[in-house]
């Protein structure tokens, strides 16, 4: 047997993010820079909202809480209400983005999906989640959403449960290392990485990548399929040849 | 066939939600009162956070950026950004908070669940409920835990494909007529509504109730065995009677 079910990532896999997550801390620090002139805003932000994702878990309304608080503590609470608002509306802006697809990644969806079955695995705010892939039109693709609050080995592994598949006979497709492919090959199965231009700092901090026979790297969109025809022609292999004869 | 399934809500059916909310609500008008003299601050508030619910959906996060926008409005933009960061304290105690299960919650799930085979069905905040599920040992008692981001009749509908049962086989045990009987009722199914001391206003909108005969009243948990047994003898009789004899 060779894949079996082949998962995408959403967030920056299948439609832009990190640009307007990062649009919305740019507008945040030019507010606050306004007040103090300190070249560690971002940083001091992102200390904060690195402490709060144990409380807040991923997504637009806990970064926009988190935006509000290091608001405050970063202008020793002299930041005016009318500014802290507009870190409330550079927050709405997130959430009330359209959907904009990654180049070619609708064909390519469609391409895999012709040969394997494909379920979206995805983490962050479920009911921003839910909305985009809504407005995507590519829910009908996936014959199943997983909305996750994290994605590490012990999601994926109660997910290939639930899927009903062993874990080599799964790959990932996302362009984050640290929550598409290191969890998925240290279990055991196959990931192709796709790396966005942008990454938000939090997921840069994955480790190394387990096995590198396991997983492709691709530049774009166009080439996901063949690296997944690729990945599942080794994956046949790895799995007939000890029985070979 | 009789009852098949069993769904119980989680917020303020298995533990104790909107207390939590109402006391954050409370401290939060106490704040705001400190600037304006209003009698309708709670219903500024509210207006506020039921438009913002299509943006947000439910849950603490989106509670608090919503008192945030209503206090900056409601003070026309007077209030203190430490007495905001005070608004930004009470909803990250909401999330804090320790979970406390309702009295005869845990015997009366365990009661149930030596019958039928159970799930948890809540609303909210992804990440804020599985803290909750994980924290009140509740989980391994339920088969399966479903986090959705709307309790309707459509989410309802997926639910019964998803759990392969017909909506007459599944029964609903919850503290919200809008969330949990209502649109179970709709669909022909069956429901225990065991009210809670305190409803939020959103919930209070309910409608009637489709079908009196296939639903009960219970005052508290450790009836909730009895009136599941009660309905699924009805459930019994009324799916083998047609074909009695």
């Amino acid at each position: 047997m060779s894949i079996k079910l082949v998962g995408f990532d959403a967030d920056d896999t299948l439609w832009k993010s990190e640009d307007y997550y990062r649009d919305a801390q740019a507008r945040f620090e030019h507010i606050v820079a306004s007040y103090v002139d300190l070249d560690d805003v971002g940083e001091r932000m992102f200390a904060i909202e690195k402490r709060n994702l144990a409380l807040f878990g991923y997504g637009a309304k806990g970064m926009t809480l988190s935006m509000l608080e290091a608001a405050v503590a970063i202008t020793e609470a002299r930041i005016s209400a009318a500014d802290l608002h507009r870190i409330i509306e550079l927050g709405k802006g997130i959430l009330r983005h359209p959907v904009a697809l990654i180049p070619g990644i609708r064909e390519a969806v469609a391409d895999i999906a012709a040969d394997f079955p494909v379920v979206l695995v995805t983490k962050g705010d479920l009911f921003h989640q839910e909305a985009k892939v809504r407005e995507s039109g590519l829910a009908d693709a996936f014959g199943r959403i997983e909305i996750v609050s994290e994605k590490d080995a012990k999601t994926y592994a109660r997910l290939f449960r639930e899927f009903e598949v062993e874990p080599r006979e799964f790959l990932m497709v996302g362009n984050s290392l640290r929550s598409d492919i290191v969890p998925v090959l240290a279990l055991g199965g196959w990931g192709v990485h796709m790396p966005y231009h942008v990454t938000w700092a939090h997921e840069q901090d994955a480790g190394g990548v387990p096995d590198p026979a396991r997983f492709r790297e691709v530049a774009n969109a166009s080439e996901l399929p063949a690296a997944v025809r690729e990945l599942a022609g080794a994956a046949q292999s790895a799995f007939t040849s000890p029985n070979a004869r």
